[in-house]
């Protein structure tokens, strides 16, 4: 199949080049450029007819995929401007596909500031919520709350190993949030004085299952065992399209001088200068199981976990094959 | 009454001076020094009646539990003495209270290798077992273990703030186990491959509750919804007496630079020079309710949390006054 | 923009009356009302074309809804009718406003029977069935299994401060249906007896609580410990469309002689004249989350409470904008 | 009504009649055969206008449905394929009917295979599945996860009364797949081994609850204490269609002789030969709710089982009559 | 064995009329009285020999016991005195009995205040205590952490159906405590501004189950799940030695006047004259399993509800006999 | 050691002989011989001096546990018996001894009824027992209920593999009980009927696990979820004196044969001769922990299985040593 595919326009090659090695990152800079590059393929299409415009319009989605498979927002964007390809002329395609590229870049463009404003509605004026790891998603809502007049306090956990909790604590000071900073050990003990747990997420299963920073579902536990609700906010494009069909998410195994610098290895290995006997594990990521998850806050408004599943096929469709499938 | 004190023998005034001084220091040093300081005072006794001689050993009592009243072992080893104090004569009593004293002191010096023993019978050939912070009672039972031949494994959490996960681990390399070291945010995760969660204790209380290096208790939530045992190694005289009498254990609070040393500090306050909004809490110890305890494991057996009131008035008597009360 | 605004009908602006008046009050009333009034205002437009036609009917929902923003069923009648509202030609607009209008009216007035059948095929004969309040909604389940032959028994809590327990006795003794009257205190010990709780709504949130009369929560973590399964009754115009953007539901406070009559005032503040250390709190409602509910028994079939979200969207439309915006 | 019904083809009486019979039988075989009827009862209509068309379609429904009405296939079957009966000539009518009874026959022979690739991406290399009864889709994960190269293993209850799990075992060992068979006593102590539980269904309704052979649901609690998740295999023609509209699902009592063959009798009533205080009881299946089941895998992806519903109302309606009804 | 029965003192007898018509009544007063009775005996006896004397005094135990079989502190009273009878003559017996009726009755007048003791140590300055029913024990450590200087404020449960919530508030208020008074259907809402349940006893069992008001076990269900500490006060006299072998206790079934007022009742019955259909139940305690209590308090320290037996056997010996039997 | 341990009386060999043998079998047979031979010992020794016949007693004692240690009931005979043996000269030795194994006995032969009289007080009349296994402790309880006149009903698990609830349910039914036979898979769905799940032990750890038949914490588990009391039923010569230190308590695995009979093994293999892959495993206990247990039920009343450790020291004494050691 791969000889016959249709030739994809020089844009689409040039942003799939940027995003395999990173020129493009982030998710939401990834989605924004992959609807993009669609677009410009739709524009500049010299397809004959229908088939061969949707043809072509799948070879360059194939293109960007195979770029960075793992990267949740990729397929997403993919898959959205895809669904929206409609008409039965080449014409009526052409200006379909864009219209839906924009409209997906847009609504992507608005999504963390629509986010926030729903998930600042969960909290009252004078809540405390305990955070975990950094995440613009979860501050926007704090910044909407801020925007709206409410007072908010927060507990900040440092997040060993790489203490992303340090960003959350001073962007959090920067908007005059007062800040109580604890080491993980001590999230039990201060939910006592927590309304809301808040984090971001990685990306979202299909089985409601929430990927997010390692220590998430460890919290997440010991928050229901609390009373306290947890609340998850995350935009749309982190909805993650391969666990409809059952694949569990990957999860990234990173460096172990994260965990133990090499200054302190020697505090641990002691005179056993042949240390196979000890392996650090550094997972990036864990699973907290929806039945721990209050609700996922979106763009498009606040979901029980167990019903995320129907917003990705509503946005994204069912399907079992890959991106540019049929 | 303070005027009217019975003398107490140098040697007494002595140990209690070293103790407040913290020349002499850690729990069970504390405890040896004080039974034999008692039994100093009862050989050197020159009481005219029995009376006189309670009344010299109940004033030595209280001069030693003075020296730092909520060292936790100190009142134990006082009230044990004191309660083998029997007997119609100056020299019985005096042979009784020396003898009781003995025993404190030998026991107390067998109790780590026993009470090892008796946590080593519950693990299993190949069992994998989960620490947190340093305990010499934890680590015990797997020296026990591995001396009655049987393979064991660990997986370390670090244990933020001061990572005393760090000494366990190159204790426990020392002995050859193998070890898997994280942070304490990947506990959860890695439950699934842990047979058993085994800590020591700081102090355990009369309801049941067990009070130990922050974190103790948010692992043993999580433990029990993995469905983990967890296993605490605690000797007798970590036996709350306080507690008996519905008294709270105070949680010491740390200096806030073991979370947020001075060089990391700026990235938290970014520039606000005056960051009143930013507190760090570093509370020394969390408090584990006994319903997420499987067993207690000390130097005369195992208990499950619940009866170790028990197990704390035969020891050390009922009594809702102070140590050296009748 | 409210200089420009379109003028409504007469008509529309009397019914807005009649709702801000209470002349028309009660769920269905004022949905049915507000769905009348958007026909009354499509049938005499003379709007010059489509947009004139659509501002028109916006302008006559923004007056309906501020009439009472906080009531659930106002908002979800006019987004549900406004839905509906399609076509190229004014003509068309109109006829399927109209008709939309009629769809909804007709729907409303069979919600209850229709939700009454699908609840009580949720039960067996013989069952017993322990209420709490007094809901239509709830009774015409226990009705249509009556209607279906089935013989029904009730444990009713009486339903304190109002009482409201006494209505529902009465309605179920008017149907020979045995009642037994308890206290709400003696709840957990009548489960043991109930194979089901039964409850209405005032409202249910998108992330899955149901907003009830004071005590439903309560009873409803007791139900799951007894391992008795709580079922919710309320039509779809109980959904509360603002919780999709995250709003709680503000829970009102009622007076708190409902709770210390006047009668009975001296004899909790006894001699105090001055008695500010004495506050009555009196909430109307509690919030019950989804873990504890089982299904949510609607005019459209029943649902598990984590997908109700689902049945909000598609019946009234996803919008982080205000009913009458498009 | 009956009497003006429009005569129904001799080849859908027949099929009926292969359905009634038992001819035709397990949930594929009979939905198949019912779509293929519908199909050929389009084909050769002889109706002179849409809704005469519409009317022959909908009495052919009625027909097959009355055959075996507590099959849950056949309703599914044919709601599927009259809610793809469109178009505004009897021509459009014949078309789309014959397009849509190919395409649910086209999915229905490919579901099995589909969902097995669904369930295979849950199991990663080397892990240990739990099973119960004998279910072939459960085993097309399974299958799947050994064609994608896993290693799986298998821990077999053996499912009494009527010891299905020899039959799984079998398979599996066919297959390759080490098999460990125990009692169903021993199912809790073995779920520390486990991975997973995997089970099939009967049936699946719209709460959520899941109906499969008797002894699934004390399995799925004891798999969420010990921390196992639980995975339904289902195809979509399991999921009740009258669950919808709140009905519960009667659960067929087979034979006592299947719990106590006569050659045991004796052992149990003893001498007394009038033994009407013992009785055997033999329920089929048992009711799994939603809160104990991580995900159910269809042909058409995983989901929450609280979210089903919304699946179920996607495939064959939202409907409160019966399935000939419009 | 009757006929032979020794004869008791008149004083005994006196007593035993006075405990029978009530003239003596409550918990304390009760116990007091007949340990004073025996006593009494013991001082008058005329017995020859120390059978004789033994024979007294059980019978004197005999005739006091059956005054009041169910009343929990009388027997208690008994077996307490009972078990200090010690000596090999007459006079020792004598003497030893005295003396443990007065240890008892000294114990039991500063029993509450000791217990008050207790419970205050677990309160600290500022807590908020939620309070159901009225009881003096829970009344007294409330007192004795104001009189520590403590800050504590109440949430008061009226207690349906006597409301006995209104004199708790009161005594409350009458210390100065701040109130905030609430129908018991607001307790989980309130639960969250709430750091302790405190409730008292009318009698504990043996298996750690709490007998108490109405209303406690619902309340301590939704306490655990608000993760709020549960705390029972008990003077030891209400430890039911009956339960010890397995005796459950029986419940109190109260007047439905106090549930359905005669003036209420017409509101419930309707026209119905005859409302045979109509039971009103009023148990005036329910049973709160040990699983749900954190804590019992008692004048001889605290006490998890699992071992309370070993306190019962301590103070009132193992018996499966009548208190008077040896 | 062994060279001049003290000669045993030829009858204590014998008993050793036949225990070893298994002509005595039993718990209780054991537990009667092995004080029985004791007390000869005792009777016929021609120890010298105190310290001979101490030395006399205890080899006497080791003798007879190293011929089953593993039996529960034997080291409890030996204990109970030796800490009796009280006295200053070689007669009170013998005396006690003698008195003290006497005592055994005689509480043995009466511990059964003792035990049922207990565990009936927990039945009210009219109330539904599943039982699992057959245990002839549990069947007293219920036939000291029957002969209190109380109507009791049981729903009897068969218990798989060897259906010993066949033995159960004879019995019942010769008792007159009316008898409801389930398989194990059934458990679940007739929880609903039941009022207590009641049980037997192998043996009672000090931990508060329960070791019983397989199956037994599958059951508990699920009781708990459905909100019915477990009752174990055990005589206290069950408690497992070894557990006391850490031991856990080693599970029997029994014969395939009985999971897998040779006749049904071709249904499970099928072709293949070389079944390796074909592991089955049938383990004759298994271990409920005490967080599932309502209450132990003893000859000397009934306890939490958290407290059962007091128990078990008070009757065999605190020892980490073997039996016979001092």
């Amino acid at each position: 199949m791969d000889e016959d595919q249709p030739a994809v326009d020089p844009v689409v090659a040039e942003t799939a080049e940027d995003i395999a090695t990173m020129e493009i990152r982030g998710a939401a800079t990834i989605a924004d450029a992959a609807a993009d590059a669609l677009a410009t393929q739709a524009d500049r299409t010299d397809a004959a007819d229908p088939a061969a415009f949707r043809d072509e319009l799948r070879a360059a989605a194939k293109v960007l995929y195979e770029t960075r498979p793992t990267a949740v927002s990729l397929p997403n964007a993919l898959r959205y401007v895809l669904r929206g390809m409609a008409g039965d002329t080449v014409s009526e395609l052409r200006a379909s596909t864009i219209a839906r590229a924009e409209e997906f870049r847009t609504e992507l463009e608005q999504a963390q500031d629509q986010l926030g404003k729903v998930g600042a509605n969960r909290l009252r004026d004078g809540d405390v919520v305990m955070t975990h790891c950094h995440s613009t998603d979860a501050l926007s809502c704090i910044e909407a709350a801020l925007d709206a007049g409410k007072h908010v306090e927060a507990i900040v956990k440092e997040t060993r190993p790489r203490k992303q909790g340090h960003i959350t604590a001073r962007q959090l000071r920067e908007w005059g949030v007062p800040v109580t900073l604890i080491v993980d050990n001590a999230a039990r003990r201060y939910l006592d004085d927590a309304d809301h747990v808040l984090v971001g997420a990685d990306s979202i299963a299909a089985d409601g299952g929430v990927i997010n920073k390692i220590g998430t579902s460890g919290l997440a536990v010991n928050a229901r065992e609390r009373g306290v609700p947890v609340m998850v906010a995350a935009q749309t494009i982190k909805l993650h399209p391969d666990t409809m069909t059952g694949h569990t998410v990957a999860i990234e195994m990173r460096d172990e001088s994260e965990v133990l610098p090499d200054a302190e290895r020697a505090d641990v290995t002691g005179e056993r200068s042949d240390d196979e006997g000890l392996v650090v594990e550094n997972p990036a990521f864990d699973v907290t199981p929806p039945r721990y998850v209050d609700a996922i806050v979106t763009e498009r408004g606040q979901f029980p976990p167990e019903s995320i599943v129907t917003l990705m096929r509503d946005l994204f469709g069912e399907t079992t094959g890959e991106p540019w499938e049929p």
